[in-house]
């Protein structure tokens, strides 16, 4: 049986879902709904209905009346603003201006509500550009390569190479030695960072942790190469016992490796010291690997934290790249990849076959981004960083040790400012908050826009949804020890790990005492 | 030999390059300079330098100074604006704030000039979202798909679902039939389609006319398909008899293929109803085909032009894709890609090797873009872009008969607004009007922004930079029969066709008389 849903919000279809019972292969459940949310967190929901080859069936409970619906994976946003065809005398009347004006208002008014109460993802909500609106009227462009000026006038790439030249002193490669250019997001970075590996290495086994940016599998798709998923640790990490045996496995083909700096749901650093060694002695040379390293958030944090191992060029790695809208803040996605001069070039030896002399995946590209950045790499400079991730880590521990304390399971690794909890039962707070959910676990990105003030509210808020998940008041704390390892939950089997019963990996899981110094 | 240059703007480059004498694999030649600018335009260039397999050596002219210079392909652009990192007291003199200013305030002049004189790229530079400004504060994200909700609260999905409704009804697909999103640009558009079609067919071979955008062969080599190049007729179209020759040697397998409707550098029209005639014709059935129709700047266009033929799902084509940035008019790059929702179900399939499921190309997707979009449809509507495109037509029929009044040789396609004549030689001239250059061509893309007043300023300029390319100022016109065909050329050998020579494909060239009607 096929049913239709008509919903405005995810959280309304949760409800509706929720009162549904799932049939998968036999198996009733009811549980998975939870993952509606960012592209990598709805898997099995979409699976259910569009993958053929699972049989899926739902009951309709009778106390719910749905209207009409929806393919999943389709029209789950129904609300769209329609276009309106403009009436003749609308110039008169002022009707479809004022219908515009009321619409942008609301619009707004939705804007600040939702900004104010965020915490789910990387993004930093907290930047002024004022005094950048007076180029909104412009058509700017950075068509191409930023180091070759297109003829097309209004562009930005003064301001692009400006922000490209900081990033590359960041990690540390010389003007003369590195190529680079401002992406639309982190996936388009991951996209070319990866193209790039294969191009200089074209029958290499792409690696890459399964806590990897969902974009990284994507690349091996989209360029027909092979795939390795590499075992994760509890803390997110990848598991370098894992990866050496499978790279000792495929060591007769070169290796492209995607390596993280901050997963997107545990912000766990892969340890690439450790994993640079593990290819040596599994008998790799240098001009027989490739690594990429996915540094969407974390990788512009990281450089400010004195513990912690460095993202550097100094190191055999061929590309790094950040997102542009987490960290910095930015009203669009945006992100930034450095590479080695000595890559393009092997790129672009090609040339005949690509039929085209551009290094970069997009060919227009928005001229706008790289002033934001521009902007606030000079406003705060390396001091201001530095001072914003110290803020963030702070407050992330401030809200690990909170939650810690009213009970609940947590985890944070030791370089991050995500903290990994229990996904809330209650799903308008879920929504409210806009948390990213996973399985069992959701989790917080402490960002510089977010203060105390508001993880207090948050923490009593979670408080009282736990409360009300359970109608007799008794909260029972669930177990997400295979998430998070049993010491750091808080269910009555393992307390904080007072109560440990061996699991997989538990030993290596990172610690996270409050004992970070910064540089 | 190597030489280094050191260059602020490619017009200077090209005046050093002029004074240089070129020696390509023995042949000294001085001409492709003309080809820097944008991307698909530099290949020659660019490969001289960097393309070990050809043996390139420059003999430099003794009247020229060169101080250093450039690897090609890298730090061509020179003036970057180096990000300055804050003094401790800056907040307390303003001395930051006060650069930061200057900086931006003398960017604004820049930007003024270079939008006012334009004529090269075919990005309407007319718009006005100054309603729009107050949102730039806010960090509006799309991620993933258009449909399915994120849990991200700061999104602009109800606009991008509008804007994607309307052109799901120009071009005639059901809103439960159809699947889309905005795109950061054209390139990501035919990424998409072709990225779908290779999905759909896996072991299609991709054909497109030499005349394609060149993200559709650089598609071709990201996604690893075989690639065939068609032939082009003289008018830019492709040539449906090499067309249907290579169909039929490939007929083992199936055909997925690239239709312009208006190419990058003629604005020609692929025949779409003649190549879907010739695949029914060697015997390619529905299912062994997959169309992807490239509508950059003109597939939004032509709906608007009565004689023109239809680009609608009513004909077994896949997807289209279109420039937001161009005919409408943008901020920043974006586009529009629509294709069958059955086609997005079929790549949804293998979500398990995807480890994703998202089918947009980028993660995270610029929420500002879909609001100025919806902006724009809403004010002006289908009766407004239908008025600007005959503005356009007009005046660029306008432009093409004022060139031809003062002998020059000009192309004008018949359903185009892109304007071809002979390439400059001052290239003062060809950096003023941001001309985008092809081997002894270039072109005017008329579009809204582009008044008659503007048209006149740049013939005479035109003709005047004529005249000063010749020491005695007796004009020599240059022939350019081989790319406009010769009844376009105005050189003494054709005269408009008056004295033609058979050429190549000279009968099949469009004509360009001024008898378009409007809907």
């Amino acid at each position: 049986m096929m049913i239709w849903l008509l919903c405005l919000e995810p959280f309304m279809i949760q409800l509706l879902l929720e009162s549904l019972q799932w049939n998968i292969n036999g198996t009733t459940s009811r549980t998975p709904i939870s993952q509606i949310g960012e592209s990598p967190y709805y898997d099995n929901l979409y699976r259910w209905i569009t993958d053929p080859t699972l049989r899926v069936t739902f009951r309709v409970d009778p106390h719910v009346k749905i209207n009409r619906g929806i393919v999943l994976g389709k029209n789950m946003h129904e609300s769209s603003l329609e276009i309106r065809e403009p009436e003749m005398d609308d110039e008169v009347t002022g009707e479809m201006d004022a219908h515009m004006a009321a619409v942008l208002a609301r619009y707004r008014k939705t804007l600040v509500e939702r900004t104010k109460f965020h915490l789910g993802y990387p993004y930093n909500l907290d930047f002024d550009y004022g005094a950048l609106s007076q180029l909104q009227h412009f058509s700017i462009n950075n068509l191409g390569d930023p180091f070759i000026e297109s003829n097309y006038g209004v562009h930005s790439r003064q301001f692009e190479v400006g922000v490209l030249n900081w990033f590359a002193r960041l990690w540390e490669l010389e003007k003369d030695e590195y190529w680079g250019y401002i992406t639309n997001c982190g996936t388009e970075g991951n996209l070319h960072g990866i193209l790039v590996g294969r191009e200089v290495l074209p029958d290499g086994i792409l690696y890459a942790s399964r806590d990897s940016h969902y974009s990284v599998f994507k690349a091996a798709r989209m360029y027909r190469m092979e795939a390795v998923k590499v075992d994760t640790l509890i803390s997110g990490e990848i598991d370098c016992t894992d990866l050496q045996r499978k790279l000792t496995e495929g060591r007769d083909k070169p290796a492209i490796l995607n390596v993280n700096i901050g997963t997107t749901v545990k912000g766990a650093v892969d340890d690439l010291d450790t994993i640079l060694k593990i290819l040596k002695e599994v008998g790799y040379t240098e001009d027989r690997f490739y690594i990429h390293v996915d540094g969407a958030l974390f990788g512009l944090m990281m450089p400010f934290v004195k513990k912690a191992p460095k993202v550097t060029f100094k190191k055999p790695i061929g590309s790094v790249s950040v997102s542009g809208h987490k960290f910095i803040g930015c009203p669009m996605p945006c992100g930034v990849l450095i590479t080695r001069m000595k890559h393009i070039n092997a790129l672009s030896r090609n040339v005949e076959y690509l039929a085209s002399r551009d290094a970069t995946i997009m060919g227009s590209r928005n001229g706008h981004a790289p002033i934001f950045l521009w902007y606030t790499l000079n406003r705060k400079g390396y001091r201001g960083f530095q001072k914003e991730v110290q803020h963030c880590i702070r407050n992330a521990h401030y809200l690990n040790d909170r939650l810690r304390k009213v009970n609940f399971g947590v985890l944070l690794n030791e370089l991050s400012s995500t903290v990994v909890f229990e996904r809330p039962e209650d799903e308008a707070f879920v929504h409210k908050w806009q948390l990213a959910c996973q399985g069992k676990i959701a989790h917080v990105i402490v960002m510089p826009s977010v203060t105390v003030e508001k993880l207090d509210l948050f923490v009593e808020g979670l408080i009282e949804a736990r409360k009300h998940s359970f109608a007799d008041g008794n909260v029972i704390v669930p177990c997400i020890a295979e998430e998070i390892g049993p010491q750091n939950c808080a269910c009555s089997l393992h307390r904080y790990g007072l109560l440990t019963t061996p699991l997989k990996n538990a030993t290596q899981i990172g610690t996270h005492e409050n004992q970070l110094t910064f540089k």
